[in-house]
């Protein structure tokens, strides 16, 4: 889980390097991308990835992700939370069970 | 912060809807990254966003990035400490100070 | 432009290393998005951009784009003008001259 | 193929519009990049894909690419053709054939 033990040692490592001047949130939905695109190659042939890529990628997308929260004073618990509670909306148990369709074909 | 209670609640959203049948590690790579996407899109034309819009998609690249952790056994917050450690060693603060030169041409 | 002498040279690469066997379209649209991402890369910190890795990057993303339209039977210019079409329909010149804003909401 | 005529059309479209003020490289960048992940959409839980969807994107894909390379004054079947003889120099085909793995693992 991501604690704030975890918030504090990213935004540490970012202070240390002076990092936050580049650290728009544009740059930060650019960055986000980028690194998922990144995970993303890990799987751009085959199926089955080489697990130690991945956590390294998945790693640098949740960073990016941390980073806008903040630098956007969002909690990214409570954001999730609150999406999770739009999508049970749109997606109803009886409807959605075991398909993957788009709410609004649905 | 993302603790297990959040966490258990992404889990049985997912298990009410019968979803984990979608979720294999490459669709969920291909979701993190195409929510990443719509995510950017909020900064297309423009620098500043609707937070409120930003705030969802955030949201929706976060979730699915703790399917796939979940998927791999990972834990997010020991993976992101454990980046966070290649991090500073590859960029070492007065080398990398106040710089975004990547790593590779510090 | 991209013309039928491109085109063919594009073929008679990959024939010649045997990668159609890994060209699904899926795995098309997969490489496709990576390698745009790569392009948005050479933006993401600056506005301006190495330009001779901009043009390596955007010949990427138009080779995957060729490879995908010829497994699907699709020629290039003509998806582009349809498509045209449709956008002139979308977005009236007098609704949207000057605006950046979507169709949706113009 | 997408010759003269084709680009004529979409400087046109673009023109009428008034939305070159919007096209800077960056902003088409992020584009290309947010068209290729809805292209990928089309792929997301299924490795077949309504067609006229995948056409519509892929042609979305391709328009933005011809107007980043307008931008930077390159021809998009030259830009090709050149990267096409770094890929061959990087993949010969007696190392590469029948063969996905990147060039610096081969």
């Amino acid at each position: 889980m991501i604690d704030e033990g975890v918030l504090a040692q990213i935004r540490t490592m970012v202070a240390e390097r002076e990092w936050d001047q580049f650290h728009t949130p544009e740059n930060l939905a650019k960055s986000i991308t980028i690194e998922a695109a990144e995970l993303l190659e890990c799987f751009q042939w085959h199926r089955d990835a080489d697990l130690s890529r991945v956590q390294g990628e998945l790693a640098d997308v949740l960073t990016y992700c941390c980073l806008l929260a903040d630098k956007l004073d969002l909690d990214i618990g409570r954001i999730v939370l609150d999406k999770l509670q739009e999508t049970r909306a749109k997606y109803p148990v009886d409807k959605a069970r075991g398909r993957s369709t788009k709410h609004d074909r649905l």
